[in-house]
């Protein structure tokens, strides 16, 4: 019988994810029913969120149970079909959860199959809803961009922000990153083409946002909290807007009574939006965000570096590398099985 | 000649308004000029932003400069005009400033003229902008309140909270008051109409939200920061929207590094949408809303409190009873000259 091997989260982490967190095991499937498929993972999308999943702070989704499965999205190839939608060699992506193989109805499952010829890891990183969708919803419908004025965003070298950048240079925007480590800031300046990127661990951010944004910041995209935003939100402009997308600096932290931004003031004083956003909440918009990043994506538009790690069992590995924050990594962090 | 006595910052408080931070002095004001009008002042709007205002943190106007008059809203009437528009008797609103008295060209002073045979305290605290049309713009324009939802506001039994929830009311939601005492309850649930108010000084403000607030909260009219605003971001519901109209609890410690709502997470988690807003935004609506609260007033549906301080010695201890929130007053503060 066809297995699939799987991650349970044990216990809630307290800090950093620990393997004594995790249960792996290994289940037996079925026979396929009607109108089901059997898929074997193939890719998995690893972001910061699968670490709030996993604490039982108040969330947008209720936290990873103990002894489920871990949550997370990824690709997986049907290997057999009782569906007449669904045929082997079929590509499907959904909240796979770190798991190697799924069954089940692909209605149930929430498979979206994709256009053949996809390459799942491009797919992951440049439209996948928690890269491609994340920027594209978090910068238009919350961050509300005009031509000529500045976005700032954080984690630019990483999965989302690349997009960001890249997305409010094609809006016309001005595009100003903050990243750690020269490297990361050369990739975002010269083959993101951003107009400036901060190395915030060589240098000031506030001076380095001066010097970036002459005239003040209209968009910040914030996927860091702590300090760094603190800097952004003293030099946002009247009337600007924050698309909380992310706090990773916190995420290690979850349970602790961590300070709000000290610049929260800044809030009134600039009239200021903040607004935090779900990807999942855009869910009957993946169709117009898809064909958009698609489209960008196969014009040389849009681009994205993959950044990964092989093998089922590195799936804890991975993301520790990338909220733990100590990564030189760059681009989307994926697994392959 | 008239004169005018006025209160100059002479420097910047440290915490308290001190009497030290403050100059009087008497000025001999000129002959009339053509178009000219000279009003003595009689009823001033006592504000807390005007604490913000002596401090030099970033803000939202140019802090007031040393040596120059403390800036606040008031009401003066006609003395002598040579003015085709004005005349004596008239009563006029605008920035007069802590003075006795103003003169110039009513366009260049900005003065607004009362219809006749109004109530200057009552204007200033139903009508004026630091009051109703704050708690107008902040709550429809900001808070977006939909009939049948429950709206928050903190210091419910100040000058514009005391307006929020009866507009809350209004518009058909459920209005719940924070206030600090069992007077400031009953006069905000029993004359005010609101459907609960919680005593933040004698009892526990989470359990007090839980109990009044039985399906979340989905606007926050929020005056006051600190603590409180943490208990209410814990309870607002996805898609929530909190109106960031003052945090009055941090306004006397401008300069210190104080931290941001530690439930700030709750604004990514719950998808909220927090907006600063100021009052001087709206001008150019002004009219709106006068006519809007004026008619509710006129109506009897719209009330609030005047807690009169006499003389125009008396503004600075009227400052600083505001914002020390060691007072027990109830409804909008004026001084009357």
């Amino acid at each position: 019988m066809p297995t699939s091997r799987q991650f349970l989260l044990s216990s809630r982490p307290e800090g950093e994810l620990s393997d004594d967190d995790l249960e792996l095991r290994e289940v037996e499937l079925p026979e396929l029913g009607e109108g089901e498929i059997r898929a074997r993972t193939t890719w998995m999308s690893v972001d910061p969120t699968i670490r709030i999943w996993m604490s039982d702070i108040p969330q947008y989704m209720p936290p990873i149970a103990i002894g489920e499965v871990v949550r997370s999205i990824g690709v997986a190839e049907v290997e057999a079909s009782t569906h007449p939608g669904f045929a082997v060699g079929d590509q499907v992506s959904t909240m796979i959860g770190w798991q190697t193989r799924i069954q089940g109805k692909p209605e149930a499952l929430g498979c979206m199959k994709l256009p053949e010829g996809t390459d799942p890891g491009m797919f992951l990183a440049t439209v996948g809803p928690t890269s491609g969708m994340t920027a594209y919803f978090g910068l238009f419908d919350i961050g509300e961009p005009k031509p000529g004025e500045t976005v700032v965003v954080d984690a630019a070298a990483g999965a989302v922000g690349s997009l960001v950048g890249q997305l409010a240079k094609l809006h016309g925007c001005r595009a100003v990153g903050i990243a750690g480590g020269p490297e990361k800031c050369a990739y975002v300046t010269e083959e993101l083409g951003f107009d400036a990127c901060i190395d915030y661990k060589n240098e000031d951010v506030g001076a380095g946002l001066d010097r970036a944004c002459p005239d003040g910041i209209d968009v910040c995209f914030e996927n860091v909290g702590g300090p760094i935003f603190d800097e952004i939100l003293l030099r946002m402009n009247n009337f600007g807007r924050v698309s909380l997308c992310g706090m990773v600096s916190g995420y290690n932290r979850a349970g602790e009574q961590l300070p709000g931004p000290y610049q929260f003031p800044m809030v009134l004083m600039r009239r200021l939006k903040v607004q935090g956003f779900i990807i999942l909440d855009y869910a009957d918009r993946y169709a117009e965000a898809a064909a958009k990043l698609g489209a960008w994506v196969a014009q040389g538009k849009l681009e994205s570096r993959l950044h990964v790690r092989e093998g089922f069992e590195s799936l804890p590995d991975a993301l520790r590398e990338l909220v733990g924050g100590k990564s030189a990594k760059i681009g989307k962090m994926v697994v392959r099985f």
